[in-house]
């Protein structure tokens, strides 16, 4: 984990360009996705492009937050950052808009093979996520078990059930079981890697049939 | 300006809590605003705040993108950023949901009295909000007169066209008298300190009669 930034991200999801030059230099074996060796978060980044390359949705990552501390200007066209910290999100990595609906989100993998850690999870993604459904926003997690190569969508709502239940049970990871049960499996494919509206439209229309 | 990032941005945005301490050891006087001396972003980010507390809405300003270059690891909690760069955003700086609406809009200030210069303005931020718009997304700009107090909703369809029409006419900036006509005032208030969601509001319903 050494390669991470202390608030779980990885240089990966900052500059693509720099990716496998990062990985290279900190010797790091990228977590295999779909046996093309891709990130999985990576793999979100490029689908965000597929989609807004072709009009579909406007979906894009967050900067990480960095708290500044000292830059040097020996030009303005030139400031360096000489020192900088990580701070902690107060939201999800992802947002945007899609035929006209708020989509908000958080993508995490893990290499287990039957459950998924809620240690991935933070408290203020969660309250996040239940602010922005009280506005009506399309809130869910893409949970990509990378051992598995499956990936599935799980609706804020239940993640936030579960979320609630291990509070009180001390249950320490969500069963694979629940996530094939109330969560929508994503079928990786080429372009895009992880064609995740097919499951917002499907939650939607979900919704819809609910109301 | 030196106490500006290249991308326009100034260190008061990123860390509120830092606000006062990297003006005043930039020994910067702050932009007046609303005579409290409060700079137009940290007023935007307050009211969001105020939006967010009371349930109304969920803005954020997203953070400024960075591009890291060298970090030290002496622990994992203790990651200190030692060589970084400012990146160009691809995006507005704020969006988030508003009553099932994605809201998208970038905040700006001039000291001008008589016009608003389009070099605040980036193109990338223009083609941001038409795919958005395309999307049935809300965008709009925020225009803070800062030298006359005044703040305006400017829609991002009446920006788009205003934008193309300069790079024909080569016209630098926008005259006031014009987002007088084209915008929505918006009168500054103590908390929030700019009720732009009325100015939301006034626009949506305004569409809705269009229709």
């Amino acid at each position: 984990m050494v390669f991470r930034y202390p608030n779980g991200r990885s240089y990966i999801n900052n500059e693509p360009s720099k990716q496998k030059t990062q990985a290279t230099v900190i010797k790091k074996k990228p977590t295999e996705f779909g046996k093309r060796g891709m990130r999985f978060e990576e793999a979100i980044n490029l689908s965000n492009e597929y989609y807004l390359n072709r009009g579909l949705a406007v979906i894009h990552k967050k900067p990480t937050p960095i708290q500044i501390v000292k830059v040097d200007y020996p030009r303005r066209s030139a400031a360096v950052i000489k020192e900088a910290y990580f701070s902690q999100a107060s939201t999800t990595d992802y947002n945007g808009v899609y035929k006209g609906k708020y989509l908000d989100f958080e993508a995490k993998e893990t290499q287990n093979k039957t459950s998924f850690p809620f240690r991935n999870i933070h408290e203020h993604q969660i309250k996040h996520m239940e602010v922005c459904i009280k506005q009506e926003g399309i809130c869910f997690i893409l949970l990509n078990f990378s051992s598995l190569n499956r990936c599935f969508f799980l609706a804020a709502e239940e993640l936030i059930v579960l979320w609630k239940e291990q509070e009180t049970t001390g249950k320490k990871s969500i069963p694979l079981t629940t996530i094939e049960q109330l969560g929508i499996e994503i079928e990786p494919g080429l372009a895009p890697q992880i064609p995740y509206l097919k499951a917002v439209d499907r939650y939607i229309n979900g919704k819809k049939g609910a109301n």
